[in-house]
């Protein structure tokens, strides 16, 4: 019974320094039954049977990453994504992430509830680490309504996503996000868009067939920036007109996380999520000589050609005005890709990242000075934890969290490759980047799954974990605004005159 | 036969101040048929029959005003805009305004073409001055492109207004917004946009009444300036797109404004005209305890209750963000606006300004210092002469030029009422105000039709204007983008490798 | 032996919400030695003589309240100010505040050592609750910098304050700024600046008063917001240059506020704090018809006529742009103030806040839904304790904590007014506020000082607060900058080319 | 007698397009005497003696440009720039402009008189085409503002320079700007500014010879564009507190040219001047390999390394955020520039321009769609003559007006190269670019200097340029705001009460 094995795994790390997103302290912690029972200086648990001790000298020990945003096993234009659950959870592992939140998406007029329960049944028997479910919203009725509401209550959801782009397959007008927010609001969930205009999309693409512009290039050019940057615009007027908070995936442009962050300045309860690709390469790779590079870079909305993007969408992520770190890992490999060859419309869009995504942010983040380690916990776990209410189960290393821990060396080196990577896929988009700073063992609910190179996992059993509605810090200032900040009508004497209109009106 | 009168009239306005938006400089004007002979120190026509002198010492003397944006007699929302094309003109001369463009405006489904004409054979027989019409595109198909393209080569259209709000009645979406504007740039045509989300709008109305706001202040509510602005990034993302130039009507706010001010910074062909109310009032009024006096204020987009808005917009006109003023001229009287009296979405919008434009704009932007005498021609005349395609026949005192010419007193003031102003209406939302800067003479192609408080005008004397379309002013950035700053595609070796897709897809 | 006393006390907190910066829990608090000894569910300490409960059911416990910026008893332009050290943190108990930071100012050419040592002696036997000192840098030479590296290394001052204003008393030049910053970040101290142009104010109060403008509203006219924005740009610019951090006391205006929140966004080691005057009134004060209401808002940068300022600089707040609260508490009486009567430049400056700081924040604040309740703890304790490295000792209610505690009653009401407020001074700038959020008991080191209205202070039981250098939260990004970002030379072939000058230059 | 002989001659211009800023219209232009005679289709002036026909068809006939911001001569830094008043306002010629307005430049202690005279007996005997002389203040006295006065006056002088850089040599501190634009306020003249903060140059210089380098890389690291920027918006700050006008010379920075654009959204009254140099190429040039190369791109300010400067600039140029085009024209040899082999800080500093500016202006603004002719004309000429009151005498080609006029064949092409320049320098920052846009022949005051590459060019042949002081373009609002928008003291009954300073300060 493996269950049980875990549960009674005792766990001492010893030495390093515990990293939380407020504070740095050297401080042993002490996990039992795969949650934190004691943190301080020079723990002495009782030696017993069991009692497993990492030395973290010099090491950081900060939680387990959150990649809110994967794509595991993704049936998807005419493919499926390469890693699955298994691989795609072990991968995570390897680069320090513990948790992925993945998305279930039914198609227009199919269930969600059905999709949720494939999606789930895809993960179950497969993840290597604690994963939970976004869901999306592609189409609008009654049902739905239904659907959000029972999903909600009965199944730990507490995030639905609406495409803006996608036209025909995922992507949902003004009047439909206007309803699904609305019920995102009334239920306590908080809503996500993928932000682009899909109409534009569609034309652009059109476009450029026409120009006889077939290749990877193509995509960034029938999409650019500020084709997403009008999208975040108008999905942030809506989400306000509701007041409901918002969850903005993928930023991928200098323009649309100024969108973000203008709004934040304004009080608009509003979250913007870069990702490992948007924080660590840039678009440029779509002119690439080779088609294979190039179509490996293909996801929507495009990693931008302005090679100062990265720098830009860091520094707004050290300042809080970008929130949590996805990966919208959707791993396809050269010969998936290739679906595409001959009209850049077909490539199936996706990119990895769940491995990397750690090692990235910290090099592009910390290394460079544009933050610091407890900012770096902040936007690789705890804000994640935050938003999607999981805090302070997930996201903080305190007495009673969830041991789900990385020791992290902040001095040593790795550089990324497809060689070397434990993903499905058979490219890298970071191929070659020497990233200070690697994850040396990581731990899952209290056992040492990872540990210098060597895994230690089974399939199946990390967990779903339920995210219960109302996230206190999304909604708090959402309830108080709703209460206090409503606007009355004036009051006034009746008009009591002559009311005159025109009976006959322009044919 | 007046008409022929009319053409021999001569006339020598002597010893005025003449500015053009480039300079001014004393001079005298001579006129001959109608048009601008002479300009020059000590002109010394021939003393002739019919000889008419004007004295403009210390006076300016001014291009006639164009006023972009007026709706006379309109059918709208159950009623019929009070003044119609006789009352609407008199007044604009009286204001110092010899040319305004109006709307003709089909229903959806309907012939624009019919539109066009319907509306040509209401003003004809009434106009006192010159006018032109913007024809408004409210639904999309084939034979509303072949429309367009008829009116545009043969009766003088050069711009096409299309309505983001107006849900169900003149809405168009974004595919027919791109629609649009691709065929606009195609003929040299403007686009023209109302710009607010109509569906903000519509859910933003459902949910003030049913907060039980009813009144006037619920109409600002249901459509914020977020609403704005949101409407005009789309519009002018999706005229870049389409490398479509793009002028946005009635700039109601400083968010709106902003956004447009931003746009151009960045190279974008679009421009912004506030009209007289957005520049002279604000949308406390809408607070207003008088039923009748907040109705009076009712028009889309709402005036805004930030009350530093009018000087924000007049800094940014004066500053070349914001480009020509209209009115949006449309006026209701009390009795018509209570159609609405329990439901704000029912009085009709629309407020006056047709005659006070050119003193609101005076002097709220000249006499505060914000804008010279110059710029004061270029934003009232010149640039909307230039834009529509009319300059310098239209907007500039200079040989050759139509006469339409006004002899400003900078010095003298009056005092805005309804009781004392030339429109139709019981109701004038600049009640009060005391303007520095008065037309002492109004003179339409030639003929003094308005001095010292007399009219003499002729119902019919003023001429429908054709515009040719791809004016220079607009296309010429246009154009040579079209032609040089065109993607090509990226050279490569075509993949060879294996493709792989899946068969079966995700039910 | 009043000190072994305090040490002794038990103090059970039962029943409330315990707020943190980053979560809020239901859980009681046990304190004894003056510290945090647990927290969590239920908690049940032994019976023991001198255990005191609080009962806190439906209430709030959060950490004290940091004053980050009073100025007690500060001899200053011709008076002192009405609080001294024992009112003035009486006052703060009152209102929710347990520590404050005051100000040592040397004149120019004056010792800092002995202005610390002044100030010290003043305070010591006063203070009712923690306190510590920020020093004053107001003129360079090899011997302030000796004595900036004694304050750091030997008594606990970890921050320095510079004036651009107060031009020949206490502002320094930009080479001086320089230096001093260069100074700071060299010792690990955090520079701070009073961010206005001296010249610009010294030339602008000639102007006024030469146009016989002589009343409170010539204080702000003679310093617009331009003033301020144009030094904080400056400052920021030069600390940049030196890799210093930067604080930016008294954010006063909109235009100010930007300038920080734009540097922010392009990783700029900078910190901005809007105070209680900034945050709950605004400058339109200075133009009542009573003079002495007008000058009683008097205070150096002005409190800014645009009414929308406060709440702008309060979403600026919520939203982690600005980082910390203090008052600039300098209270004079009418008859002090009276001293400009005839010359607004010689009215002293300086207006209340260390009593309703936390009230108003919390009103125009949580209660109006722009932040949340851990938000509010992050700026009036939070920040300030990790900016000024007394954190996590002040600004969390974790174990090993001191027990700085307040019990806030978030549904109660109270009516700021002179007339009931506990400071020295005749008049309240925050007068007949209604203040939802109101402290019901204040804990200071564990001792209970206040509750429900009634003090239990002695003066002389606050103590001094060390601040040590380098605080982690300010210093570890400008560590890692020093470190990796440095520019290195090109490497060049040297030139092996003719040199040629001219010998004689121009006289 | 040459001059004799230029002003009789006659010239016809057939068949171009007449191009002035607002507008462009196929017209024939008659010259005699040195002015615009005649403009308008199918011109047949009587056949005589001297009439010299040149054809424009298929060509632009614009007026010549003016090169606001040249250095000929200028003893700087140990040198003397390369180009004098004969080459350069030759080279001026080969490319199609017409005027220049050069600087004297007193040094400290000095009198600008003398300087203006000097600077005018260099130029006088040398110059090819008409030039006009800005006057640098570089210190502070009675003396200084009687100078002033009297350039202004009696000399023809309306603008005046303060550099904010170049410490202890030209660099004056706020109090003197502040002087300096009083004066200019009170005299009608144009306050120009070299806007750097020369603290922290000075700073940083001495920071990157510390850290070792020493290369021109390091005059761009010790002065980077905040630096830039800083001064700039404290210059606008005390031009505005002094309702000054204000003309930013040689801007070089994205953050610069955005403080300007914002000042100018707000209404103040501010002009940026980018250069050739700063359109046309950028900073990456400091880190080439060749020192040689590295180092003939050192001016001050630096051209950015950011490779996007150029476009952002011409796009604000295009749109009037930024107003005028100059070059800053100072060239030094390698031979030159070899002063500061070993010390970057030793280099001349100053760039090539006055030949390119025009074609890299057309190249980058025209060609490229960012601006249409009209607007080119605007930059290149008719804004300056507005700003510097020389219109409509020059930068328009209108009856009346100077014969500075330029056939452009906007068409044809030519390689940039120091092989084939005209000027004196063995080095040209272009080299290589290839540009649309080539003067095909250049008039000045009616006389053919330059047609087909062949000069007909006399030194001495152009004219000193007197500019009279309030410039309308420049003052009118000015002078409204100085009478209009001024404030006044608040009415109050006097304060009658106590009054209580204290008698002992703190020592």
């Amino acid at each position: 019974m493996p269950p049980q094995k875990q549960t009674q795994q005792k766990l001492l790390i010893k030495g390093g320094k515990v990293v939380n997103d407020d504070l740095s302290v050297v401080a042993d912690v002490f996990v039992e039954d795969g949650v934190v029972q004691q943190v301080g200086p020079n723990l002495n648990p009782e030696p017993s049977t069991g009692l497993i001790v990492l030395d973290a000298t010099n090491k950081l020990v900060i939680p387990g990453g959150i990649d809110t945003h994967t794509h595991m096993e993704f049936p998807f234009m005419g493919s499926r994504s390469k890693d699955d659950f298994y691989t795609g959870t072990k991968a995570a592992i390897a680069g320090g992430t513990t948790m992925i939140i993945d998305f279930a998406i039914p198609q227009k007029g199919c269930s969600l509830t059905e999709a949720f329960d494939t999606w789930k049944s895809w993960a179950d028997p497969k993840v290597c680490c604690d994963y939970s479910l976004h869901v999306a919203v592609t189409w609008w009725s009654n049902k739905v309504k239904e659907e959000m509401k029972h999903l909600v209550q009965n199944k730990g959801v507490n995030s639905f996503k609406m495409f803006m782009a996608y036209k025909d397959i995922y992507m949902v007008n003004d009047e439909e996000l206007f309803a699904a927010f609305s019920c995102c609001k009334e239920l306590g969930a908080v809503a996500q868009v993928h932000a682009e205009n899909g109409e534009l999309i569609a034309q652009g693409a059109k476009k450029m067939l026409a120009m006889g512009i077939t290749g990877p290039e193509g995509h960034e050019l029938s999409r650019p920036e500020e084709v997403e940057a009008e999208a975040t615009q108008r999905a942030i007027t809506i989400a306000n007109a509701v007041n409901c908070p918002l969850y903005v995936v993928h930023v991928m442009s200098k323009s649309s996380a100024r969108v973000i962050s203008n709004a934040r300045r304004e009080g608009k309860v509003v979250y913007g999520e870069p990702i490992a690709a948007s924080l660590g390469t840039d678009g440029t790779n779509y002119w690439n000589k080779d088609w294979a590079h190039a179509a490996a870079y293909v996801m929507g909305p495009p990693l931008r050609p302005d090679p100062s993007t990265p720098g830009f969408l860091m520094n707004l992520l050290a300042n809080d005005d970008l929130s949590a770190t996805g990966t919208d890992n959707c791993t396809f490999d050269t010969c998936q890709k290739a679906l595409g060859k001959d009209d850049f419309t077909k490539i199936p869009n996706g990119v990895n990242g769940v491995e990397d995504r750690m090692s990235v942010i910290w090099e592009k983040g910390v290394y460079s000075g544009k933050m610091d380690e407890n900012r770096f916990v902040a936007v690789t776990s705890t804000n994640a934890a935050k938003i999607f209410n999981l805090y302070p189960r997930k996201g903080r290393i305190a007495v009673g969290s969830d041991a789900d821990i990385v020791i992290w060396d902040p001095k040593a080196t790795r550089t990324i490759s497809a060689k070397t990577h434990h993903q499905a896929n058979n490219f890298n988009i970071f191929e070659g980047m020497v990233c200070h700073g690697v994850p040396v063992a990581t731990v899952s609910r209290g056992k040492v799954v990872y540990e210098g190179g060597v895994f230690n996992v089974t399939a199946g059993e990390g967990k779903y974990v339920s995210r219960p509605p109302f996230p206190p810090y999304v909604y708090k200032r959402v309830r108080q605004r709703e209460q206090v900040c409503q606007p009355a009508p004036v009051k006034r004497a009746p008009y009591t005159g002559v009311v005159s209109g025109i009976s006959i009106m322009q044919k």
